[in-house]
């Protein structure tokens, strides 16, 4: 399978290292029960705000539920349908913008969402799968057609799975699937004792 | 050291369970140069809409810049001073809440500069430290003091450094420090296939 390790100038932990977001999954592999409870303990133990645990997420096993799976396959955008037509799971993550002990607003619900599903992408290297968030689907069908509640702040989509050869993929995606991973440099977003002056 | 693991249903990786948010840290123990950068590599590298990078990080060294981690420790709120004081590293989270390819308001900022600081939590714990995240802090006493400017959101500030014994603090922080680490039950807020239908 096609390895794409984060090139840092220091070394960092591997489950770090080799994470990234494929598009090529493997339709015919699917997760098991315990794989699923996996990802959801690692963003269960996230840190948050006040203990709040602003996030919210439903899962969809295609396995287990094809209806259901396909209902939120469908509220994606077109993009991203053409390639996580292969992924087994989708999850959503969502969060709740008020703080649970006051009702008052959360200003780290989203932060501290994000948190929680860059647990689930790592805990998803950790069991050999991938998983790969999407920002483009459509937040209200979603709402919708799950009756998740108006106060809920949906954030991402997140596909969850085998990988597989990128040769199952074709043209711009493809070609995605096989670019090298790029960043900004260091210096440039990270700074040192003031802003704007870069690391080194 | 006191060590908090996670208690899942379903085993997870290591790095997921031993990182926890201590507040008791060793006023004697430097964090070396290739430590902070491991910590921002690690953060450089997480995911993010369009690969936008939205995070923005200032680290303030004390060992190197006493002067300005004092002008950052300052910005805390006492609460959490009374603990920080013996932390050899403060950095602080902030998003650029505009996407970098149009000016367009990007709502994923939040969100993946939470993945960010969550990998620097997780490098943390591989490099055999500590991080805590903290919400409080005064975020325009931050703006003003290190001229960051008025369109980046400040998130959190982070405190990183050796952990030490729960009995170098005091009263109610030393009740935190001991106490057991809770979280809700995964069901409550991780549903299968529709909202509210808790997983199992």
């Amino acid at each position: 399978m096609l390895a794409k390790p984060a090139t840092p100038s220091t070394p960092i932990h591997d489950l770090i290292t080799q994470r990234w977001s494929p598009r090529a999954f493997d339709a015919n592999k699917q997760i098991s029960r315990s794989q699923v409870l996996a990802l959801l303990e690692a963003a269960r133990w996230a840190p948050s705000c006040f203990g709040n645990e602003p996030w919210r997420y439903i899962v969809w096993d295609r396995a287990r539920d094809p209806a259901s799976w396909q209902k939120a396959f469908d509220c994606l955008a077109e993009s991203n349908q053409a390639w996580v037509k292969n992924t087994p799971l989708l999850i959503v993550a969502g969060a709740d913008p008020h703080f649970r002990h006051n009702g008052k607003d959360n200003r780290w619900a989203q932060y501290d969402t994000g948190a929680a599903s860059m647990s689930i992408c790592l805990q998803a290297v950790a069991l050999g799968l991938a998983a790969h968030q999407m920002g483009g689907f459509d937040a209200q069908k979603l709402h919708h057609a799950f009756a998740i509640p108006d106060n809920i702040t949906l954030i991402a989509m997140i596909a969850v799975g085998y990988q597989a050869a990128p040769d199952i993929l074709e043209g711009e995606v493809r070609e995605s699937e096989t670019a090298p991973r790029k960043r900004q440099p260091l210096g440039s977003v990270f700074f040192e004792g003031a802003w704007g002056k870069a690391i080194a």
